[in-house]
């Protein structure tokens, strides 16, 4: 029988945001000691997690002090650098997921070919050479950057072709508009032994304002059969992928009935957010069990839910001013959640609420009411 | 409405061990600051809180400095110094529960008494002044420390009257042996404004060896009467305390079918920790609400569960070593709980197990399989 002696792991996070705040809890709740890199002291991990490195992403040196200190890392952003990474991964250092799939994702052209060749369906999509690649599955067409993008950044839409002199910079490439019936996201938990689980479908709705997804239900309102294929076809993203963690896949339900998959994030996601409340197995402590190559744990929905994503206010920045507070905490079944950031800025991503519900109607209902009561205001206007 | 700025309290806790830990926990969760008083540097508490303030929860200073630097100041443990606490309070400092209600419940037998000269049903009880009033009630009868015990110590059984001779020292009392139908536990929480909430009766197991609670089932296993007259008993007694707080009501079931209060403890309790899992509000949360005057959160319940403590094995101190740990994180509904302290010795709360199941019978047979295959051992044999 194994043995593991205190601290039962040594983990290295790249990223000290909201997501290495929430993975720090749960490994610190299951004994490990942690470690997060962040040029932002007191980052919202850092001040949950036994230490933190004070560094850039980037940077060479610090990253090599964080493998050098843990048994495992792992990251809470993708814009992390893979050169690095798989030289220290080459040497021998465990990071997962591994930064070869990293590379792969980070690049999301790269993507969607890896996805493409290996049968995972996709919208259709080219990359931008030249204005002309922009007119191929003629408009409206989704213009999207290679690199970088996120929370709706990096992505335009060209609606008509006087839109070209408004397209993004830098490599691209177009994607074909689809019909989208719902937009829904599976997480995908595999360890390094190759055990995989899925959690159930849950449905991201956006804040048009910002292009952030907002709400997320779950499980998701489909029928029985999207929600089967949509597990399998997560189930297979991560294989192709070789992906080591939880994975989220951000899939398109289209009107014609089809699954297409359109982003994957090699880490715990915003869509999973729900599962500290509701499931058997939150995505962050199976994060942690699937790096470690522990056994995964059941992922089980107990109780539908509804998660808010509480953003910046538009028009505020500076310390962050919560009202609604109060009004929103006598609610049955609201789980608060505020990361710690110490500024607020407009539509940046400052906590969350979960509302659980057994009637997933009345959870909407409550969420609603969430949603216009509380707001992430801060000392300075602008 | 009221606005809250980031962070929402600066929070002092006395005491960093895992009551503590599982307390900042919740309060970094919903935004707070959290600063810990613990003699031990890296306390359980300490590791995931902002600050440790290193120092003995008897040294005036530190306490001072704790509450000068914190919005509300709690403690994890009952063997405070109480009358440097009653003095910050007096001077304005908010401290929950007051100091003036954890005096009472430091003294056992002052306990004992307000609580029964208030109405709420106690065993007999007799204080100990000569040799004499260890024989009023006749033998068997249950010997207890006034001040200090807990886990089982400062609690011992005379079988007879030859048993006088290894009696406790020091100030203590005597209570009539209950015949026992079952242990239970009812936490309520109540905040400033008075607000009241229960959780669901539980059920505690003792381990013999030790005298320390080794399970606890939830909820309860008795007939809806009790449950409901062990609610009201535990409302009645937290009036009677002016309790602001969690408070964790430990109570004999008789086979008479009585139901009688055995101890309060003024804080989130052993009893309580299934609710992380199973609740919609878990009591570090409510105990850290209720203490800021913010609405208490809902207490149903929305799956069984069973929890067990792992306990340190006899015959090993040092550095934890943890065996079984693979074996049991397969078993769907598993929450693994490590206290994160850095020395292990016979007996010692090290963390605990959560098994939840829809069906309490098979969260039961789990359980036991939990038990027989976790072991926490230490690197050196004693």
């Amino acid at each position: 029988m194994k043995q593991f002696s205190y601290p039962l792991f040594k983990l290295g996070i790249v990223g000290g945001g909201q997501l290495g705040k929430m993975m720090t809890q749960k490994a610190k709740k299951m004994g490990f000691h942690v470690t997060i890199l962040d040029p932002t002291p007191e980052s919202p991990a850092g001040q949950v997690a036994d230490r933190q490195i004070i560094g850039n992403f980037h940077d060479e040196n610090k990253l090599e002090e964080l493998a050098q200190n843990c048994d495992v890392v792992t990251y809470d952003l993708e814009n992390v650098n893979t050169k690095v990474l798989k030289r220290l991964f080459d040497k021998g250092y465990k990071i997962f997921p591994s930064p070869y799939t990293l590379e792969i994702i980070q690049d999301k052209y790269i993507q969607k070919k890896t996805l493409s060749k290996n049968g995972i369906p996709v919208p259709e999509y080219k990359e931008v050479i030249s204005c002309d690649d922009l007119k191929a599955f003629g408009f409206p067409v989704v213009q999207k950057t290679r690199k970088g993008g996120y929370d709706g950044r990096g992505v335009f839409v060209l609606k008509s072709e006087k839109d070209i002199e408004n397209r993004l910079g830098g490599e691209t490439f177009i994607e074909k508009m689809v019909d989208i019936e719902k937009e829904i996201s599976v997480l995908v938990a595999r360890n390094i032994k190759g055990e995989i689980k899925t959690y159930p479908v849950v449905e991201m709705v956006f804040d048009e304002r910002a292009n952030i997804c907002d709400t997320v239900v779950a499980p998701a309102r489909i029928e029985e059969k999207f929600l089967k294929a949509a597990r399998e076809i997560a189930i297979e993203t991560v294989r192709v992928l070789d992906g080591i963690g939880v994975f989220a896949m951000e899939m398109f339900l289209t009107k014609e009935g089809k699954i297409l998959v359109n982003e994957v994030a090699p880490r715990p996601h915003n869509s999973g957010h729900h599962t500290i409340e509701t499931c058997l197995t939150c995505q962050f402590e199976q994060h942690i069990r699937a790096i470690t190559d522990l056994p995964l744990g059941s992922t089980k929905q107990i109780v539908p839910a509804v998660m808010i994503n509480l953003l910046g206010e538009a028009g505020y920045k500076g310390k962050p001013v919560i009202e609604g507070l109060e009004e929103i905490l006598s609610i049955p079944g609201i789980s608060f959640h505020f990361y710690c950031k110490k500024e607020t800025k407009p539509f940046r991503k400052m906590g969350h609420v979960t509302v659980v519900d057994k009637n997933i109607e009345k959870a909407i209902e409550k969420a609603d009411i969430v949603k216009r009561t509380v707001k992430i205001k801060g000392e300075e206007k602008i």
